[in-house]
């Protein structure tokens, strides 16, 4: 590794959008650069019709040549999920640990692309050359396994990234996150800390995953007479793991429902994160063999997804599970913000059905609290703060939180994506601005939804739209077929018969003034026709269609 | 008032819809009937396009010469929002308090219907005689003024019906919930409650609005030097009242903004519901004149509601106010379940501005919680328990409060709208099922917007639509002109001309095989065209537009 000189450290988000979290930053020195993460974010509620959002990686792919490889931190869809769209695009070495790694295969194996792509499997505690950079991966917890916090050394000085965490004292499984080699990096000088802001908000500390299984041998001991069904992230094993322990200590058998659920269990479990007991898990055809009440079935469905297991159960179009009355219903989880209706709705479904719902208390974050940001800053007393994972209300409380500790305001960073700030020991500021985005994936297009398209959505989601169509005759312009109007979304046509005709006289009067006037252009006979209903319709109902003239010729 | 015989007691809710809340219920006793509020509910996420839902009124017009009159617990637009509609279809006295009745008539205004709907004010502690029914006002708390329970005496026997209530016992105006008298009613012996149930998921006791005045003093001393905005609940008078008195003291002017704020204040404060020191208020036009520190903007918008104040000021749209770096921004509410992320969205771009957003801690909730919920059945202790105002997982954490308290399981009745309760001292059944519903308002349409309207605005939502367009000759089936396709919401067609051009071949070749097998019938031909491009276009893309063949005549 080169001496620091005066050269200096770019650090670059890459996420691209403002409101939802796709996480990816560049870390660039001279000609190297690495690339922590690869997340894709879920759309907001006006990405009409929009499945995910990926980055938009131009400037990675303006400087292919110095990418040294993607470092991960955890295998949660927000960390790892653009990767069979991006490695399309630029083929980088992989480098991130055991299940991790295991979760992105499983991704490139379905986009046929595990073989081209280089990977390396890092233990915590390891450290990996990448160019200019070394970087040391450091354990952490969080609400999947193998998470990582990066120690990046370069010659600019140390950044510590934390990933996705929190503090857990006693985990379920494995060691507790290694505060020590943190405080060892911190005494060694910190140059940035680049923290996870999700619970910034929030004060105190975050329970450990292990109070969960407290609650739940309660749970199992309250209702002994019953079957259980529990809902939870599939990416959650440690979670998996206490219910399947419960299930032991009380003689139920386990069943896994869901894709994603026996997919994410079944790769931890070969792996051997998670410690299944010989006899307790059982096929979903078996499940009739055991009286309910010494049954489990652990299903996704959490967030009210309306897709997912336990809301095809609720709305009683689910193939082999029929809810019954006295069943015991648990979310393990919170719903994420923007979801708490489609939870609710599923609640009030299982409630009618007469079930007996439980969804207080039944779950922990994975993401630290006020006080553990606190304690990771006193340990690492960084140089600058660099708040990330958050919209920009949980930057900010970071950001504060930072200031509280004694780092000065001046020294504390909320980056926006695309900018690119440059830190050495001596300095550091936002010098530039590159281009990054989100690019809209919907179905199998990539990139071919966007603002325009959305618009036209959204204007057809509030009041549909009404199609005027006719023939012209060629030269003439004499008409030979039509006006008609077909509608769709608009009103029920039937019951609005008046309407509908008066909105055709509209347009024949309309039609009439173009011939009188002699206006030929079709361009200005749309827009004419256009403007006559629009203004007819808005009078008439207070509502806006879309108003799509079309003219054809004959 | 007649003599119980064996006559019975009907109560019906006529609400419509099972996950939101529009409140009215009918009290029937043989040839009497007295209907107890009269609300909207705001549409589902899948209600497209839709303004509000009225409730489907068709039982109270089938049975018109029974009804007596409307008799309201308080003002709130789930409670008298669709008087404007309903009292078209028919009219009927209206009984409530004062605040409550000066805002269900400045609808009437509105809809020019004030001179023929007969109105009576009642104050709390006064009864009023209805056919068979005999009605007592009942003060309570709630996070609007002039709150009331109900006791609605019926041969029958007592049903007393809480309306939206919490216990304060230090309310900023007026006098705490009457609890005396309803431990007095109960005495005589209660045969049913009706109780209101939104937060009968929450332990412990709602705190007293006059709580949060103190937070308000606090802030103000905090932040001295910045100007403050405070957005909150346009009808909520006491907390309204309570930032006037912290500016008062603090030495600032105090300015409204948002049409529903000046609306509501104005009328409180007429009626004496609000009392404001003299020149503490100013206009819009004023405020310049004011150093930015002696000045409180209280607005609307605290839903993060896209065209209240708020949201346009943070959006840098507003015409009068912009938020400046410092500003402190307090929103004195908790988002509505549903609004979490719009409430988000603004906090975001306020704090991406620079303002300091301040959330937590700075509301109470109007409604009761769990031990507030146990004091009212402690004071009435019915025989029956009828949880009202809620999800179905609210009305069953209610229910099983009532159980804990010793009510008979059997005793406890969660009803559906439309369901007929029919309820003396011996007995209470779900005798039968009243047609109920809700019907949709979309601009000035009032139920021209349905299922179907609805489920093609999702269709058109999700992946736009392609027009299929073509002239046939008349008779002979001729093409004379097309066929063109016209896409809206699918793709960029710029950036999809390949996709566009085959998807235009794919319905030519259709087209083709209708003519060769002399397909003439057509709707016919416009299924296989729907069908061969539908195909065609999922294989391509993974999507569904709606598919609209359209064939004209010449």
């Amino acid at each position: 590794m080169k001496n620091g000189n005066n050269s200096k450290l770019k650090i670059i988000p890459l996420g691209g959008l403002e409101q939802i979290g796709m996480n990816i930053t560049a870390f660039e020195y001279e000609d190297s650069i690495v690339v922590v993460d690869c997340g894709l974010a879920f759309p907001e509620d006006d990405m009409l019709g929009v499945d995910l959002v990926i980055p938009d990686i131009s400037y990675l792919k303006d400087n292919y040549s110095k990418i040294k490889g993607f470092v991960v931190t955890h295998g949660h869809e927000d960390h790892i999920g653009a990767f069979p769209y991006i490695l399309r695009e630029i083929n980088v070495p992989i480098y991130t640990t055991k299940l991790t790694m295991a979760l992105i295969e499983k991704k490139l194996e379905e986009g046929g692309m595990l073989k081209r792509i280089k990977r390396k499997v890092v233990k915590h505690g390891q450290s990996i050359n990448l160019g200019d950079f070394r970087i040391e991966f450091i354990k952490t917890n969080h609400s999947i396994q193998d998470a990582s916090a990066l120690a990046i050394y370069s010659p600019a000085g140390t950044v510590v990234h934390t990933g996705d965490f929190k503090v857990d004292y006693t985990p379920v499984f494995g060691d507790a996150i290694d505060l020590q080699r943190l405080a060892e990096i911190g005494k060694k000088g910190v140059l940035a800390v680049m923290c996870d802001s999700t619970n910034a908000e929030r004060p105190g500390f975050t329970m450990s995953e292990r109070t969960v299984g407290r609650t739940f041998d309660n749970i199992f001991a309250e209702h002994t007479n019953t079957r259980i069904i529990i809902a939870t992230f599939a990416s959650n094993v440690d979670r998996v793991q206490q219910i399947i322990n419960s299930a032991y200590k009380f003689g139920r058998k386990v069943c896994l429902e869901g894709r994603s659920m026996v997919n994410v269990i079944g790769t931890a479990s070969e792996l051997g994160y998670l410690s299944i007991p010989d006899n307790t898990l059982v096929d979903m055809d078996q499940l009739k063999n055991y009286p309910p009440e010494k049954t489990v079935l652990i299903t996704t469905g959490s967030q009210g997804e309306s897709m997912a297991a336990l809301s095809r159960m609720a709305a009683n179009i689910h193939k082999k599970i029929t809810i019954m009355p006295g069943d015991t219903i648990i979310f393990s989880s919170n719903p994420i913000p923007g979801n708490e209706k489609a939870v609710s709705k599923v609640i009030n479904e299982l409630t009618g059905i007469g079930a007996n719902v439980i969804f207080q208390d039944v779950h922990v974050s994975g993401h630290a609290c006020q006080e553990e940001i606190k304690l990771i800053y006193s340990l690492l007393k960084p140089k600058y703060a660099i708040p990330v994972h958050g919209e920009l209300r949980h930057l900010k409380a970071q950001a504060n939180l930072a200031i509280s500790l004694g780092i000065p305001k001046e020294n504390v960073f909320i980056l926006r994506s695309g900018d690119v700030l440059e830190v050495c020991s001596d300095s550091a500021k936002i010098i530039g601005k590159v281009h990054t985005g989100g690019i809209l994936v919907d179905g199998l297009g990539v990139g071919d939804v966007g603002n325009i398209v959305l618009r036209d959505r959204q204007h057809l989601a509030e009041d549909g739209i009404m199609i005027v169509v006719m023939t012209l005759e060629h030269h003439s312009n004499h008409v030979l077929a039509g006006p008609d109007i077909v509608s769709r979304g608009f009103v029920y046509v039937r019951e609005s018969e008046d309407l509908m005709d008066e909105a055709h006289q509209v347009v024949e009067n309309a039609l009439d003034i173009c011939l009188d006037r002699n206006i030929t252009d079709w361009s200005r006979i749309k827009n004419i026709i256009k403007d006559s209903l629009g203004d007819f319709v808005w009078k008439r109902t207070k509502r806006r269609p879309m108003i799509l003239p079309i003219i054809m010729e004959a």
